[in-house]
């Protein structure tokens, strides 16, 4: 158990024999997060489509909140103004913050060279005539910081490291990031060592500048170069940081990810790791198996509101139908069983697939809220489902049940 | 006290002196309502935005959906086989249905003339060069029926007496409508009583082949003509409704409309009496005071998706603005407080003024909800308010202090 002025500290329970998984409690000021927990994104101060009533009816134990976007609107200053983010989006309890240097690659350089995040790992998008050579690079990055065109103005922002900790004091996060540069797959060996050098940089101006109220992570850059890894996970681990996220690039596959993690966790000491920006129900098991405790990402909610519903095993769901089933899908139509018949959810326990079809056609606002909140719900029992297994010594059996 | 086979009764509590205003209560099968009431919208089997969880923690004792957009989609055959409305949208309370008649001639005739209903009364919408002929007339209407296009997939479809009813039984709603037409402001004399003509014989085709397990409500038409509104209010009333209800035209503005009430209702008898498709606040109580019991209108959940937000009198709401604040209103940028200080409704307890335009102006999908559950609830209270006047001989009081 480590303890320090933020009230932060992260007690780990059992570690699991086959695995590097374990079971842990990190402790805050606004309450617990049992680990591994799957923490969902509040990205504008609001769950999609969900109320903080909505958040405490699921039962989250945290949210994490988009730094970069909530300084461009409503503005962090503005939400210090109304005594921070808590009050504002009223959820009493932990919140996470990023740095905001993930968005300034998403909407910079990954903008550029079409990439995006699918399934947990970077991919090119489709280059199609419409898109070919229409794509601005919206960022410049400096030794300094990160300057950027804002997404919904168009004004052109800067972010360092200073200002990046002056934005999450104002929100009033529990648990921060550290200001990080985060490479695209396909940075070469160069320039991801200068950006991991600019990240190692900015690690220290971070930790100098930032409220001492507020729990740090350091974040562990290096892309997909095993020597750049392991150099960045010895930096960041000697710095005095709560805690350790890992940072993307995570390579061009799933494997890559599996490998990033097989190089990095095992160098690492008792601190909570996070992977951020991931994942799917396969990452989540392969992740904890590697060593994560956290995680965060906006997917349960973003494929709920295209229609993609999770299932569990018992009810279908498999790796090769990402364990989720399309609720426009015509076989629906009359069907008249909860998307789950064995969960528990509000939604389960409320509509039958026909209806949340009919919404999800008929586009009623309705459908975004009760999909979300299914897809949240288990995402919930799957992560405490791991927890149990982990404690019960049974992770290895309940993945294999799962992926196999 | 009037009962039948549909279990359906309405009971006059208390009239008051002052006015034609009662209070009153309708039973039903599924509970009870009380009169006068404002009875939401659920077009689509949905309250637009909210879950019928929601509809419950609001306490609503009734929606009304409409036979038209259900009939279209999902169907309410499917619906009938998934065990009917009810079961479909998760909520057990009473549900009345309207006839189809209205949309044949919102989305028909009144696209044509381009009539649009605002503010509880029809008026021309603007006629710009780009819409200048270009909208089609999608229905046709005989004395058998009407033909319109779906507005969904631009197939014909044909409704009548009979097909309305059965549309109806098939969706198990409480209480029914009988097929009517709906005429328009622009209807000449001659048209508007054509037209009333087909509802008085297709009023008794709806009661002969009417589900006789729901409450049925006959529709008085007749325009904005003194002799043809008498007519029809003779007529109706003289078939074995179990409530009256009044349909459009209701004229050109809202002194029109007030003056169809004074020569409609005062030709009734104790029947439940229903205003269709009204109303706003300063409505309410002018139609209340002429012997409204019920409303159903899309209004306070329409205008929430689009910044409006009620207050009371207490909090500054007042005819000329309407009851209501736009919360996109740069004013409420920093504003601390819940949009009405005196409300308690779930929204109001929980989120402040600056948070719920951020949610506006970011678009993000809770807005809609928090913003249409405080509208829903601002009309509960109005009614609750309302009924509690009557109750206590103070009703004409409250009018004058909320429409001074």
């Amino acid at each position: 158990m480590k303890g320090n002025a933020s009230g932060f500290a992260f007690t780990i329970l059992k570690e699991d024999k086959e695995s590097r998984a374990r079971l842990g409690v990190i402790k805050t000021r606004r309450g617990y997060i049992d680990t591994p927990y799957f923490v969902p994104v509040a990205t504008l101060a609001s769950v999609r489509a969900l109320g903080s009533d909505d958040l405490n009816v699921l039962g989250l134990q945290c949210v994490l909140a988009n730094t970069y976007h909530l300084h461009l609107r409503p503005g962090d200053e503005l939400i210090k103004k109304l005594s921070g983010l808590h009050r504002f989006m009223s959820f009493d309890r932990p919140i996470f913050s990023d740095s905001g240097g993930f968005q300034a690659f998403s909407l910079g350089c990954g903008r550029e060279d079409n990439i995006n995040k699918i399934g947990g790992v970077f991919s090119r998008r489709r280059t199609t005539e419409d898109n070919i050579g229409k794509k601005e690079n919206l960022t410049k990055i400096t030794d300094r910081g990160i300057s950027f065109k804002s997404f919904y103005d168009g004004t052109w922002q800067f972010l360092d490291a200073k200002s990046s900790m002056q934005i999450q004091s104002n929100l009033g996060s529990d648990i921060i990031m550290a200001f990080d540069e985060c490479t695209s797959p396909l940075s070469d060996y160069d320039y991801t060592k200068e950006a991991m050098k600019r990240t190692h940089e900015w690690a220290g101006r971070s930790l100098k500048h930032h409220d001492i109220r507020q729990a740090i992570y350091g974040i562990i850059q290096g892309g997909w170069f095993e020597d750049l890894r392991a150099e960045s996970t010895e930096f960041i681990k000697s710095l005095p940081f709560d805690g350790m996220a890992i940072g993307g690039s995570l390579g061009n596959c799933k494997r890559d990810m599996h490998q990033v993690l097989d190089w990095v966790v095992p160098q690492l000491d008792e601190r909570p790791r996070h992977l951020l920006g991931i994942g799917e129900v396969d990452d989540i098991f392969e992740c904890v198996e590697r060593g994560i405790d956290t995680f965060d990402c906006v997917f349960p909610t973003r494929v709920a509101r295209r229609g993609g519903v999770f299932i569990s095993p018992e009810s279908g769901g498999r790796p090769d139908n990402k364990f989720r089933i399309n609720i426009k899908s015509a076989q629906f139509k009359d069907d008249g069983t909860p998307i789950d018949p064995d969960c528990r959810c509000p939604t389960c326990r409320r509509y039958i697939r026909a209806y949340l079809r009919h919404l999800y056609l008929a586009n009623e606002l309705s459908y975004f809220r009760l999909a979300s909140m299914h897809n949240l719900h288990f995402m919930q029992k799957l992560m405490q489902k791991i927890r149990e297994s982990i404690k019960n010594g049974t992770f290895m059996e309940l993945k294999e049940k799962w992926l196999e």
